[in-house]
């Protein structure tokens, strides 16, 4: 087994996301020139929505198909290294899923990709298991997908999952967070752990032989089901809507740029999350990593809040206010109690928009 | 670098796709499975369509949106060893666009999955740049995309793409095969080379340092633009089309498996073929694997050829009616001259569906 793929093995601990490999601005810097070198007139035909988390391409005047893609990053390591295949597609459907109800759309259809050196059968039944159950949880269907068997790219069983989603969206559903405004209720939905982000980083500071370690595999939540019960009852409820991803809380800001997200009363710590703060620099770096047990957030009016709360308590979804839209400065400021500190923490925006 | 990625080194030669490390049977009972696996009442509101090309969500009574997924394969391995990037993008939109035009969509946006160990600037503008080309060709917009930097995944600056195309299709445009009758003119649209399919053989037989490596590279052929024209001026004329992709020539029973396919007017050589079947075990292994020069494959009445093969034509493609449907037996009946031989060859449909 060549040194590149030794999924058990650590070497020097990095602190930071930086040392464990991911150059996120290098990578940003990429997508600015993707999305110079892609600018096409036709682009305009495409609904806007600052927050980036699908593409919205029109159907007719008043209808339109989310689409959006991704893959489950170096979770996969871990599920390789656990042997541990059934739920690594959750996460797949989660990652994409998720973001789809961040503009409104109603969760379709789905699509996988994977790439194998060799497929054995057991393992990869397990994958399509947990793409599967992932639909069954987001409410919506495998509807295609390619696998893709290349033994001298991949080595031995190694793999790779991406996976693609289609929603719809109609102009009343939209969620383009233009009507945001200062004393707009924040509110937090709970992630069942680490979800699909900072693997990289969390896999390299947390031992294989460490009890934590296993952790790392709780299935990423989807958020679809009482979202779209939301959508249906009280569409325009939910003015913006974040997926908790790569770039932790900074995603917060993606809601809408104009304003400023105060959080004082976060939700309930997660222990992972606690755990991993002894190997990493910083609490701020936590923030910018992490979704700290936040998976989703989402803004509304204050008079929305008690029944957006219950909708996600009776589908089984731990939800809270946790801090209000302000217009007195711009980004995020948390006064974090999830690590145990008080000490206020401040956010800028990220560049992702 | 360690064994399974020394791309440019040959061991044993292989004389058949599945001597090259690739089972298509057992990879065909996998899809068969998965199959089972996913299987939901909520996919009777999908479209269907025998050929299988693309699935289609409905959007509303009378519209859709089809979707489909793909990779180039280990093409990627041949643009590595040739270190040349600015076309494999082309391959990888070609893949999922010829793909949706199969079921009369016309293609809309374009999603791409970029996974490495490492973003090298230079490499990665030459492989957006490749994309953005295959989506002008396909008259598609990059809508979107997940680049995804996993240092332990893949080594180096090894790295694998995934594509994802939405199109629009309506009960008028769909390709569902149903109307093809026996008597049916067979056109055939000319490939540029071997596309993006049968490279994990090709690559093994026609070694590094010979000169008909680099043509291993030629972009894959996108016939968006003179199938699009054709759905818009002359609604239904196409029956039935078929991308000649992995499975070669087989997939001309995706058509329709009701009825055969006698092809007796191939289209002209190209070059490639002949060097490849000087190492290649027998010419029904070569019809089973690779295109042929035949990219395209649809279904017509015979009152309808001239105008398709002018659209054709004037888009700079090379067309040719290559032979008729019949009803006497099931399955595709070849006279081979592209080879230079006369033998006929049957090739029984496959269980792609």
């Amino acid at each position: 087994m060549p040194e590149e793929v030794n999924i058990k093995k650590m070497t020097t601990q990095p602190k930071t996301y930086a040392e464990a490999g991911v150059d996120v601005e290098k990578a940003d810097r990429f997508v600015h020139r993707l999305k110079a070198l892609a600018s096409r007139p036709e682009h305009a035909r495409l609904w806007k929505v600052p927050s980036g988390y699908a593409a919205i391409y029109p159907t007719s005047d008043d209808s339109a198909v989310a689409c959006t893609t991704d893959g489950v990053g170096t979770k996969l390591l871990v599920a390789m290294a656990l042997d541990t295949f059934d739920t690594i597609g959750i996460d797949l459907v989660a990652m994409c899923a998720n973001d789809l109800i961040c503009v409104g759309a109603m969760p379709g259809a789905f699509l996988d990709y994977f790439a194998t050196g060799r497929v054995e059968d057991l393992k990869a039944d397990q994958i399509i298991k947990g793409i599967v159950e992932g639909c069954d949880q987001a409410g919506m269907v495998l509807a295609g997908g390619e696998t893709a068997e290349m033994p001298d790219l991949y080595p031995g069983e190694h793999f790779d999952l991406a996976g693609f989603a289609i929603g719809t969206v109609t102009r009343k559903t939209l969620i383009d967070g233009l009507n945001v405004k200062s004393g707009d209720a924040i509110v937090g939905v709970a992630s069942s752990g680490i979800h699909s982000n900072g693997l990289s980083l969390a896999r390299k500071v947390i031992a294989f032989d460490d009890p934590s370690y296993k952790e790392l595999l709780t299935p990423t939540r989807i958020y679809c089901r009482p979202a779209a019960e939301i959508f249906a009852t009280h569409p325009g409820a939910i003015k913006g809507m974040a997926h908790i991803t790569g770039g932790g809380w900074t995603n917060i800001g993606r809601i809408s740029k104009a304003f400023g997200y105060q959080i004082d009363k976060p939700l309930p710590a997660l222990p992972i999350f606690s755990r991993l703060l002894s190997h990493i620099e910083s609490v701020s770096e936590m923030y910018h990593t992490f979704n700290m047990g936040m998976g989703l957030t989402l803004v509304c009016d204050q008079v929305d809040v008690d029944n957006i709360l219950q909708t996600f308590a009776r589908q089984g979804f731990e939800a809270a206010q946790v801090g209000s839209v302000v217009d007195n400065f711009k980004g995020i400021k948390i006064t974090d109690r999830v690590l145990g500190s008080t000490a206020p923490l401040d956010i800028a925006f990220s560049n992702k928009t």
